[in-house]
């Protein structure tokens, strides 16, 4: 199964692709999507055009996006709100479903703790993806996000099979 | 000149077309695109091909989005932006220009008054536009996004061309 992460940011949008198998997880690509343009129309336009790229290239199976912290800066939430508008469109007009986390979940996952810094996550995502090379912090918490769909996913499944065993 | 209004909404997203020549507008179309799907990303896809739909119809030669009013409702704010990302991204998609304009603007331009009610914004609308059966209130400010940004290109234009007279 193939697993799209994405961290969605107006100007820096990270992506991480990670093939999962069973328990082991394998890494296939990181990157930044950097909107380009004058106008927030165009910078809209050139982040859709990268991220559709990135999932013609690894055709995911599924995806996950990060869920966005909602604070008191209102024209910073609007911004942030429009990024993520065109990172839910992008895997779902490949047909994929899309999970949600939010931060705290992310970090707790993979870290172990809510409040993890942003190098204790680029230290496990490395420590869990051996031999990657992270292209920004953005780009590991885009595998961070995907390696916490592909935790819940897993759990979902092998839950799944167990109650069809124990119903069949 | 044709031109499409959009008035951003993740529930409802009002759409109006009008055909401008000169000072004489003509009426051509309105809407309203609601979002379909059981979570945020089929509903947003679901605006995104609505929306596309709009322009491949109508194929308009230049594009108004309303500018999102932020509040102190972040969660709400949020939605709004990844609505308004779609309603930035369809129009972009087709190589359209796209003016922005605050809600108090588009009112002022229409009625003006920078407080006008929605009953009073109906009613220019009605009256610019004779003949024209309005889908309801968002597809009625969509129509005054419309009106108003093509009263700002138009203005662009006399100036210009009066520059241009000038200089030649």
């Amino acid at each position: 199964m193939r697993v799209l992460g994405i961290d969605p940011g107006l100007r820096n949008m990270g992506w991480g692709v990670i093939e999962v198998d069973g328990s082991r997880m394998r890494h296939l690509g990181n990157g930044v999507c950097k909107s380009e343009g004058k106008d927030l129309s165009l910078r809209l336009l050139s982040l859709h055009r990268q991220l559709s790229e990135v999932v013609r290239e690894y055709q995911p199976d599924t995806a996950a996006v990060e869920q966005t912290f909602v604070n008191k800066d209102g024209a910073g939430t609007l911004k942030l709100g429009q990024a993520r508008g065109i990172a839910l469109l992008v895997p779902a007009q490949a047909g994929l479903e899309i999970g949600e986390y939010a931060p705290n979940k992310v970090k707790k996952t993979i870290v172990g703790v809510g409040h993890a810094a942003k190098e204790q996550i680029q230290h496990m995502v490395k420590l869990q993806l051996p031999g990657v090379v992270l292209n920004g912090p953005d780009a590991a918490d885009a595998l961070a996000i995907a390696m916490c769909h592909a935790h819940y996913t897993r759990s979902t499944r092998v839950w799944e099979k167990a109650k069809e065993a124990a119903n069949g």
